[in-house]
Parts: structure tokens; C-alpha cells; sequence
């Protein structure tokens, strides 16, 4: 790429758990960055940061500070995104956002570039990053969708505590410290920061990621349901979802089932698909006990997928446990690929 | 009941994780006991034990042990079982057995008492305490099977390592502090202990509970499925099984999808049907975060269910959380329950 490519980035929420993976990311990656700004709330403001080998400090974000920004980066929170990001769009960039507050807007674009790239051809300056625990199962879904038509998805979720930021890892370590104690475990953040109730989340599972809807569901099994249709095109599609917190740091597991539409399929033909899957890595093997975890998956890329097994009472039911870094591929890479690809199609 | 009623008890495999949660249980409990022995293997003999106040040397089990027993309460492995168990009931004793030794011998009554009951009376001296998934399980759907009819259940479980033994508990604690000291976890029993490879479970999920078999699935999901099926007395309903073991000691979790036969159903149906339903409790106000969690069941009888939800896609389909103590219902408590209804019913 041409030094005429060259982008001004600007990450918002510089100094969070994603924020701090985004950095990371952009360090291995090749992206024609001509400047990398740094913005968060006036609380985190002033501390400095490595970006390579260069100090950078973080600037509060105000709507001043997108002049010139070519692409920015949006990971703190849907507030800060409701009101920074059409500032960023007014000053001509193009916001690529990862939290909940445009996802479901039908002008706005909701990508994992493997699955639909070319829904960002239509952006109007705001792409939406889909939820973490989304754009893994999407990953694995998409190319079973289009060899063999999918018919119906129920997926439980296993989800890290990292997904509720950096916080969320202190209380899960401090609370395993004081059960190991015999001290009383303290509940201040999870299952959801400003909700009512808190549960130790140490030894535990929490039943509720994100705060309940009147329907009774949480907010992150309806993002897992609405995003999965609107990305996978298929609003029909029936999609069920159980989502649990559980006391890892790191990367989301999911165990997805699906039926498929086309008859008398085996577990070597999903294999045979997702092998040749972007993005996504077949870790399947019973005989060797091969099969991706949680401890496995972080750091990495890619999304992985093992323990597949047909139904042994449905012909056209299948089992797979998905597992995927939720702060890289769930979030921070994810978010990057999406620039990569805007400005290698030069679709900014 | 009278003294006439009193019975000579032998529990097997009296050091282990479920044999002390049975003596735990049999203190609070009123059987009529007039001798209770403690039987072990070789390593465990010797062992000093209290129950009501008086010390009981556990010995090592022999076939002579078995005489003049009446009921022999076996949790030892299922080799012990397979041993053991035939001599005791050529002893004149009743064995229930905690192992998946006998479960789906057809001569076998696989009984949880709050679902099949009169299974009992056809025993041929030994009858099967259903593996700890399944128990809690069926407690919950028996009564929507028999209120709704039942036509596909599709579960994922999140399970204690208690369930692995007291070895696996200390596995858990030492990995857990070797990682919160830096230091590389060392991982030498779980998944399974004898399987060829160990993965470290603290911060982690292992997607692996019991051996594989050759069709792919876990020897864990296949007794979730098969003895569903038996209990229920449902061979033809389809059940599918995922079955992941996670870093807490107590307590197994269930996210349980049910397709119901009977139309129209909302979440108000099943919560009037397991209100009522023995041995059950229900957990279920989303408006006060209200539902079970492997810590809040922990030491309790029942078999906790919440977070029921109406599938937004499918009117049969419905979610149900179901959570209970591995070691209390799911072994050690329904063993009792089993020894206690024989006693009742007379049916030794």
C-alpha cells in the first residue's frame, strides 16, 4: 500500500480492555497509519501509552478531536458512541463501532468481513462491530449456511468475564482470592455494572449477561438473536439463545446447534466446510481428545471449532462447541479487519 | 416406624465425595437404621469416620461385608460396583447404586423418586441411581411431560468438578493458585482421570466429561441421553447432549431447551406446572434478577429451574436454567431417597 493510502486513526475508549487490544492489534498489522490518535473519557486523559515504540498520550475525546480522522475506532460504551460518533461523521470519518448503539439501525452496516463483507459497501459513515459472542458463532455458521441451508440455531453460551471489561477481570480475581481465603467473596460489578443485584462470580455461573428486557430475555441473548439474522441475511432464520457468564478471563465457548436443511449429512461433511472456512479452524478429534478451550483459544485469531456430532435422533441436527478470544476476534481484530477492508476496497 | 422397620445399611465407597455427603445426609435424615457400616477399599480402611457422635472404622469391603445387610448404598467406581454388587445381593441386601454400572441393564430400575417411582417395585435387588446430569434433568421435566407432553429436549450443561471426586476439587484449587501465582498450571487428572492427555481447568471449560466413544460423543452425554429416555420412559423422544465441565466445585447447571407437543404455551404454563412440582423450586423473576446459580443451590435438596423463556421464533419452544447440588440431589440425596421409598413401601 502507497504512502497515498496513508489514514489518520483515532481509538476511542484507548485505555479499556478492548481499546488496550486494538492497539495491540494495530502493532502486528500493517495498516498505512499516518497518525494514531488516542481518546477516552476525561478520567483516563493524560496517561500515556506504546504504540510502536512510540509514546502516545490519550487525549480526552471531544467533537474537535475527529478533525482530520480518517477512521475511528469506537469501544467505550454506547453513550459515548450515541454522541461522539455522528461528530466523528460530520468531520468526515468513517466510524467503525464496536458497542450496541447502531447495530440494529437498518442504514447502518453490522460486519464480520468473512461472513458479509460486502454490507459495507452501503455504509453512511457508521459500521457497526457485532457483539463478541455473535461474530464467533456467525464465523462457523455462515459457510454451513451457504453448503447446506440452515433451518434452525439454539446456541448456550460460555462466556468470559473480560467481555465485561477490565473491572470485571479484578472482581473475579479478587473474589477467587478471598474463597480461597475462607474470606466472604465481594460482589460489587457482575453480572451487570449499575444493575441492581451482584453475584459473585468466583466458582460460580451467572445466568444474566447484560440487563433483562421485558420479554424476559437479557440484552445479550436478543443481540445474539437480531445480529445473527441481520448478518447472516436471514431474518427468518429461528435463532435461540442462552448466555452465561462463567469465572475465565478470557474467550467465549459456545455450544451451537443447529439443523441443517439438506438431507442425510455427516459429521465429515461439516468438516470437509469448515475446514476450508475463513477465519474459522477445525481443533476436532476425538480420538485424540483435540477440541478447542477457552485457555487455548486466547490470543489467537481465529475462531475454532470442535466437538461436531450429529444428532443421533435428528438426521438433520448437529452439535459444535465454538470457542474464540472474545477481546480479539469478538472485538478488537474484528474491528480492525473491518478498516483493513474498507480502505483495501476503498470503501472509506 | 417401628423398630420392626429397622435396617443394617452399608455404604460403599464410604471415604469418597458422594459416600461422605451420604453420611452428611444420612444424619439428618429419620431411616431407621440400626447398623450402619462404612465399607472402603483396602487404601481407605481404617479410617475413623463419625456419624450421630460415634466413630465408625471404615473397613475394607469384602463379600462377607455384605451379610446380614439390608441395603447397601454402593458410590465406590463402577468396577467396585460390578464386584460387589451381586454379592451383596446374594446376601439377602438391596443395593442402590450410584455407578453407571447397572443403569441400563434392562433388569435394572433407573429411578429418581419424584419422576418414576414405581420403577422400583420391579427390582431384581439392585437398582440404579441415575447419573447426576440426569437427575436433576428429569426432575424438571417430568412434570412439563406429563402436563404438555414433551418432543424434543436439546441440553448443554455447565458441571461441577466436584462430580470428578475430591481429587479433582484439589486439581481446581492448585491450578487456581498456581495461576494467580504465575506459575504454569499442572494438569494431571481432568478431563479424565487415566485419559491420555490433562488440560488445566481453572479459568477454563473443558468440553470433554468421561471417556469419547466411537460415535463421537462423551460416555457423559451419552447417559444424559440414554437415561433420559429410560427415566422418562421415552424412548422415542429425541434428547440432545453437550456436556462441559467448568471451574467451580459445586453444583451442576443446565441450559435445557424443551419443544413442548401442546400448543399456545407461554412461561406463566410452565411456571404454574413446576410450582408444584415435588421437589423442585423455582427461581424466576427477571425483574428482581432472580434465578439459580451453582453457588446459591450449593448444600440445597432441590432442583432449582428459572430464567424460562418462550422461544421468540417457535410457539413449542421453550429455555429453562436448571441448577441443583451434583453431590446432594444429583448422588447422595437420591440414593436415600431411593433406600427411603423401598423402606416405605415395603419393598426390600
Amino acid at each position: 500500500m502507497t504512502e497515498n493510502n496513508a489514514v489518520n486513526v483515532a481509538v476511542v475508549g484507548a485505555t479499556g480492555a478492548v481499546g488496550e487490544k486494538i492497539i495491540e492489534i494495530l502493532e502486528k498489522k500493517n495498516l498505512p497509519i499516518r497518525e494514531l490518535k488516542l481518546l477516552s473519557s476525561s478520567r483516563s486523559a493524560g496517561k500515556k501509552l506504546i504504540y510502536k515504540s512510540q509514546e502516545i498520550t490519550v487525549e480526552e475525546a471531544k467533537p474537535e478531536s475527529f478533525d482530520n480522522i480518517d477512521i475511528a475506532l469506537f469501544s467505550a460504551g454506547g453513550s459515548i458512541s450515541k454522541k461522539f460518533a455522528p461528530e466523528a461523521v460530520k468531520r468526515g470519518a468513517v466510524v467503525v463501532d464496536n458497542t450496541s448503539a447502531f447495530r440494529m439501525d437498518e442504514t447502518v452496516p453490522l460486519v464480520v468481513p468473512e461472513v458479509n463483507e460486502t454490507d459495507l459497501q452501503s455504509h453512511n459513515g457508521i459500521i457497526a462491530n457485532p457483539n463478541c459472542s455473535t461474530i464467533q458463532m456467525v464465523a462457523a455458521l455462515k459457510p454451513l449456511q451457504e453448503a447446506f441451508g440452515l433451518s434452525r440455531v439454539i446456541v448456550s453460551t460460555y462466556q468470559a468475564v473480560s467481555g465485561a471489561g477490565n473491572e470485571a477481570n479484578q472482581e473475579l480475581e479478587e473474589q477467587t482470592k478471598q474463597y480461597l481465603n475462607n474470606e466472604e467473596m465481594k460482589a460489587e460489578l457482575l453480572p451487570v455494572k449499575g444493575d441492581e443485584k451482584h453475584f459473585p462470580i468466583a466458582f460460580n455461573a451467572l445466568p444474566q449477561i447484560d440487563v433483562f428486557q421485558e420479554n424476559g430475555y437479557t440484552f445479550e441473548e436478543m443481540k445474539m438473536i437480531n445480529e445473527t439474522k441481520k448478518i447472516l441475511h436471514a431474518q427468518d432464520l429461528p435463532v435461540a439463545a442462552t448466555c452465561v457468564r462463567l469465572p475465565f478471563f478470557t474467550s467465549h465457548a459456545e455450544s451451537v446447534y443447529v439443523d441443517v436443511e439438506k438431507d442425510g449429512l455427516n459429521v465429515e461433511d461439516l468438516w470437509n466446510v469448515l475446514e476450508s472456512a475463513e477465519g474459522v479452524t477445525l481443533q476436532d478429534n476425538p480420538a485424540t481428545q483435540t477440541y478447542p478451550t477457552p485457555l487455548s483459544a486466547q490470543n489467537k485469531d481465529d475462531v475454532f471449532v470442535g466437538r461436531i456430532r450429529k444428532d443421533l435422533d435428528n438426521d438433520h441436527g448437529f452439535h459444535l462447541w465454538v470457542v474464540s478470544d472474545n477481546l480479539v476476534k469478538g472485538a478488537a481484530l474484528n474491528t480492525i479487519q473491518i478498516a483493513e477492508r474498507l480502505i483495501e476496497n476503498k470503501w472509506l
